[in-house]
């Protein structure tokens, strides 16, 4: 069994950047299905020896599938809150299965690529994590896992309403399918605003960098199906790869235009980020996220030579949040200390990293006459 | 005779940052002694052909002293409208000289620690400038070469009121003495307001960095003298330079208390001056200014270990304002351009220069959990 320490050294297989496999728009896609268990109450109608029942039939099950091999698994008793915490940033299991104790748990494959939240909201949450636009290979890996279970587990299922769930906003599908897309393209244009309210009126939901009710952070937003009813699987995937295709459109043509008409405003951009980050000595969460999203823009547009910058900011994004530092240090951390901790950690990371420069942006070097030019 | 190009490539002898006889407040002290030839009208009176007669008989006296040898002279009309910019931004000449043409002449010392200008508003307007608290010194230069010109130029004193000048704001002992202080201490911890407003209470003037109604930029203040008559110019200097002393003794204090109480604080602004500076590609001289004030105060407080930080940043100071940066450039340049090649220039002078280090400043390199423990 993966110990907590060994979970954190690796980082998920999804934070791909600079692996070549996700895109420069959609960072991740996650997709979570909710089960329960035929007859049994859901885990907020269930005592405590209900939940424990429950447990105990779903968490064998679960690590006995070959995908879950040397997985993680922790009752979440186990676990101090700053570990739980660590999950919740990571994006491994919710806030409200960290408010539970003994009588829940939480099971991550070694890749970080499927996590399974027992005894939430609902008996069973399964959710697979990829990088890039890739919700249906997502939620395929999903169903085949659900088959499998399904086998030991007698899944509640109406023939009428299809998946029975502890919310009623979740019954049918049970699914919930999400992109988070990177769009300081749009944003840098003030244009992220009129895109994202159109994608709201096609029935998805818009949201900041940790969902419901988040602000967005570092220009990060995540797009998801709200309806789980009245529509197959296959319909909503469909329905939420088309529309977030095409905020990944906008976003590269409002790349593009920015590139033509103004590409040192670009290079200033992301030259002052990497300037701040590399040598700031104090620095908050958010300012710190929206600078690594200028560094990441800076990365897909060519700026940087170093083929890393994508990885190092794809990691930072994770390191740097509060409960992350916090387990960093081994301690609890006030605000002034964790902004000051924050600010090493990514003075550290980005000290090889040399600054960006005009490259593929404007090959022609520009056309002002400049200090170079009169010595 | 020098010629103008001559005199921008040699930084005046004043800009002495890192020469180590300024001081780490006062930059610079200024004496201006206002002088006309007697029974000629003042110039604002006087036809072209009165001008042209005193220029005829002042210049050439100027010209004449010992102090001017190899002097840049020249007649306003026969400087372009940037190279008269360029004059004032180096404060050699003020602007309501630079408004003048022919007959109105401008004579530096190849030093430019003396500047005349004949036929301002007065007929003779001469100029001492060094770096560091020295109002003594320059005025005592000044006196000095007054004494000679006296005995070729019959210049107009009245037994009871003294010198005569064009505006009587100037009657008395016509001198105008004042000193250009950095303040980022007394900025940082917001006391410089109340602090300046005590000096204005004793009847001096406090200005931004060009003089009369101008804002402050980079933390640079001026204080000189309002009151030209009913105290020696000894009196008026020693006054001054005791009220000047107090301003830089509450400035060290300041920067003191900020030191033992917030040093990341100081490090985090000197840090990302650094890195802005450092890495902008479009920088208005605003910005340039208050980020290479911070640059100066971290030289000052040992955070570099570069020695030439101080007279980079004096450099700079001349090289990125409008005009410095147009005759540079050898063409007009909008607002845009100019923001551009600012930024060129710094990247360019900051290239080889080591970012800030914990230094004198904290010794111990601090006291929290930071990444390298943790390897």
């Amino acid at each position: 069994m993966m110990r907590f320490k060994t979970l954190l050294k690796h980082p998920a297989d999804w934070m791909s950047g600079g692996k070549g496999d996700g895109s420069s728009v959609v960072v991740t896609s996650r997709v979570r299905l909710a089960r329960n268990i035929e007859a049994k109450p859901f885990p907020g109608w269930a005592d405590k020896s209900n939940r424990i029942d429950v447990l105990n039939s779903v968490r064998p099950a679960v690590e006995g599938l070959s995908e879950m091999k040397d997985a993680f698994s922790q009752s979440l008793d186990e676990l101090t809150s700053v570990q739980k915490q660590v999950l919740v940033e990571r994006h491994l299991i919710s806030r409200e299965q960290a408010a539970r104790g003994e009588g829940s748990a939480t099971i991550v494959n070694r890749k970080q690529t499927y996590s399974f939240m027992v005894n939430e909201e609902d008996h069973l949450r399964m959710q697979a994590i990829r990088s890039g636009l890739k919700i249906r290979e997502a939620h395929e890996g999903l169903v085949k896992i659900e088959d499998k279970l399904s086998e030991s587990l007698p899944l509640a299922f109406d023939t009428r309403l299809g998946y029975l769930t502890a919310c009623p906003t979740n019954v049918g599908t049970g699914m919930r399918a999400s992109a988070m897309l990177h769009l300081p393209g749009l944003v840098l244009s003030d244009e992220a605003g009129p895109t994202l309210q159109g994608v709201a009126r096609m029935r998805f939901a818009v949201r900041g960098f940790f969902g419901e009710g988040t602000e967005s952070l570092g220009n990060l937003f995540q797009i998801s199906n709200q309806s789980t009813l009245g529509e197959s699987e296959d319909e909503i995937i469909t329905r939420l790869e088309r529309v977030i295709g095409d905020v990944e459109t906008y976003e590269l043509n409002a790349r593009q235009r920015l590139v033509e008409k103004d590409p040192d405003m670009i290079l200033d951009r992301v030259g002052r980020a990497y300037g701040v980050l590399k040598y700031s000595y104090t620095i908050a969460s958010k300012e710190a996220l929206n600078l690594l999203s200028l560094l990441r823009l800076g990365a897909e547009l060519g700026l940087f030579e170093d083929d890393g910058v994508l990885r190092t900011c794809d990691l930072l994004l994770m390191d740097i949040q509060p409960a992350h530092l916090q387990l960093h240090a081994g301690r609890k951390l006030d605000a002034g200390l964790r902004d000051a901790i924050r600010a090493e950690i990514i003075r550290g990371r980005l000290q090889s990293l040399q600054p960006p420069a005009i490259g593929k942006l404007k090959p022609d070097n520009g056309g002002y006459p400049g200090e170079r030019d009169h010595e």
